[in-house]
């Protein structure tokens, strides 16, 4: 991350930065009846990483029907709590199922801990986060966050099951990131505006507005797994391909090629379902495509249309009032764009 | 199982056979767009077994305020196909964490899919069941289902640390116990009778028997682990200890053993954290010590104080209403003694 990056995003951020300092603290509540070793990996986890963008896009929605009372801030409190917190535990989980040691640089709970309690710790937060969604007590909101959860693991599997897929639809990839990302965006954003008691346009454009960035704020990602390096993502760049996912960059970088068919056969006939993802040639091969894809156009036209995802994010926002709230929200259209450059 | 037992629960269960079969039929709606072998194995599991006892308290402790409208019919059909689910998942999981390949005697999930697609499966359950408690709409019930899928969660971290902790307290036991199944009956029958709008004294009464059945049914299960056959457990008797899991016939053969420290001594020395469960020298040993403990005394002493706990949740009814749920609660206390002969 650059220095100039991490000071916007910090001005960006001012305005819900009291709220996201409750939401930290809310998720650092570990029952004290938890044993400690377990606990101490828990708030080393949650702690180090992200930006926060999920709680902040729900502590920013909950802004447009004038002032919060103090119980329904406590309840956007625990909406935000609820949201962050059933992301870090597919997170949790991602490092069960993927095997990864790394993730944003930190050594990852799988690293020390054995599988089974990996499992349980990823579970536990499930069940915290179900927990903070339940202190809410309102029902549409609880029926968001099972719905959400739903979707999110049921994109999970999707993924699972089309690794190493070669010749999947682009369609799939849109499927995907919606499931694993977006949908979480735009049930935060829904959710806030819900318990701020916004009327059904309001809160139908917030979740419009959550789900376009959140698409964008995925396609972004998948185009820094292909032009980071591994300083920078904690893993090394191409992994996603090198695991057999594959992303937008990619989907373009095919449409492309002079010989797609021959790329297509190519990565086939060297995957094959048993072999590891750190095998020699695979490894090779994989490293050949991303060079060649960050040297051609796939990347500029990912980030074209992460950008008209953004378009959408802010036009969606047009009829609600103006406050500072909705200048962030634009202000974060800008951010997460200009992470690719 | 025997054929008598068979046709008892049958019997018992008789009241509420209507409800179990809505409750079977709303497991088994796994969506359609989730992908076809998944959903498969989901609907294998889901019918492969046990006697859904925790909806059968569920659907019996709801009839202690007249007759339910139709609207709260469903919502405690809701919640117990919802607590049922989550049980289900904990089992999934379970498979992950032990590596179990055998559980009531069917293929697990596990030994067919691998790791990844079994941590999802689970969380997808878990998905679901928190969208079945969701649907109730009852704020206190959702509240109910959050607090349990956390005491669940992190009963069974304790569980695995405890594993192998041979000079553990026998209270260790308990908390385990309450965590991993009694929580769940006690949590069943409290939401179903909040459902049917019982007043407190009423709800704190069923929440009593839900708990008191589900320790006697704990121990009953353990106590099964010790005197089953690989036949009828679908893995081999004394497993529990394989694996280093105390249970309670454990802890009354300590008690007395002519040299508790020396027995333990040897286990600590035999067992090394690396070891697998089917080390060949600590299969033997832990078969020996099967087959001491069944022959002694031990196993009569789990069971009577199973007895006690079954007589506490007949108690807690006292001061409902007589009706027929009422008396197939009682003989489900009958039940899950005679399971042990």
């Amino acid at each position: 991350m650059n220095w100039k990056t991490a000071v916007d995003i910090g001005a960006i951020l001012a305005p819900v930065q009291p709220g996201l300092q409750l939401v930290e603290a809310k998720m650092k509540t570990v029952e004290s009846s938890l044993f400690t070793p377990l606990a101490t990996a828990f708030v080393d986890l949650i702690g180090s990483g992200g930006k926060r963008l999920r709680p902040a896009v729900a502590l920013m929605a909950a802004r447009f029907n004038g002032e919060l009372g103090r119980a329904q801030y406590e309840q956007v409190i625990s909406l935000a709590a609820s949201v962050e917190m059933l992301h870090t535990a597919t997170l949790v989980h991602d490092d069960v199922i993927d095997g990864a040691l790394l993730r944003r640089g930190a050594p990852t709970l799988n690293a020390t801990w054995n599988r089974g309690a990996t499992v349980l710790a990823g579970n536990y937060m499930f069940a915290r986060a179900a927990n903070f969604a339940a202190e809410t007590g309102n029902p549409r909101v609880i029926r968001i966050f099972s719905d959400t959860l739903e979707i999110i693991v049921e994109g999970e599997l999707r993924q699972l099951r089309a690794r190493h897929q070669f010749r999947q639809q682009k369609d799939e990839y849109y499927q995907r990131i919606y499931a694993k990302t977006a949908s979480l965006f735009a049930a935060a954003a829904e959710a806030a505006a819900t318990l701020s008691g916004l009327e059904e346009d309001g809160i139908g454009s917030l979740r419009d507005y959550g789900h376009n960035l959140g698409m964008a704020f995925q396609i972004v990602d998948d185009i820094l797994d292909f032009t980071g390096n591994a300083g920078s993502l904690g893993k090394p760049a191409g992994s996603d391909l090198l695991q057999g996912t594959l992303t937008l960059p990619f989907f373009y970088y095919l449409q492309i090629a002079s010989r797609p068919q021959e790329l297509l056969d190519q990565l086939e006939t060297l995957y094959s379902g048993d072999m590891n993802s750190d095998d020699a040639s695979w490894t090779r091969t994989v490293a050949e495509v991303v060079q060649d894809l960050r040297s051609g156009p796939a990347i500029e036209a990912a980030r074209q249309e992460a950008s008209v995802y953004l378009g959408r994010a802010a036009s969606s926002l047009a009829a609600l009032p103006d406050n500072r709230y909705k200048q962030a929200m634009l202000d974060l259209c800008d951010f997460v764009v200009q992470r690719t450059y």
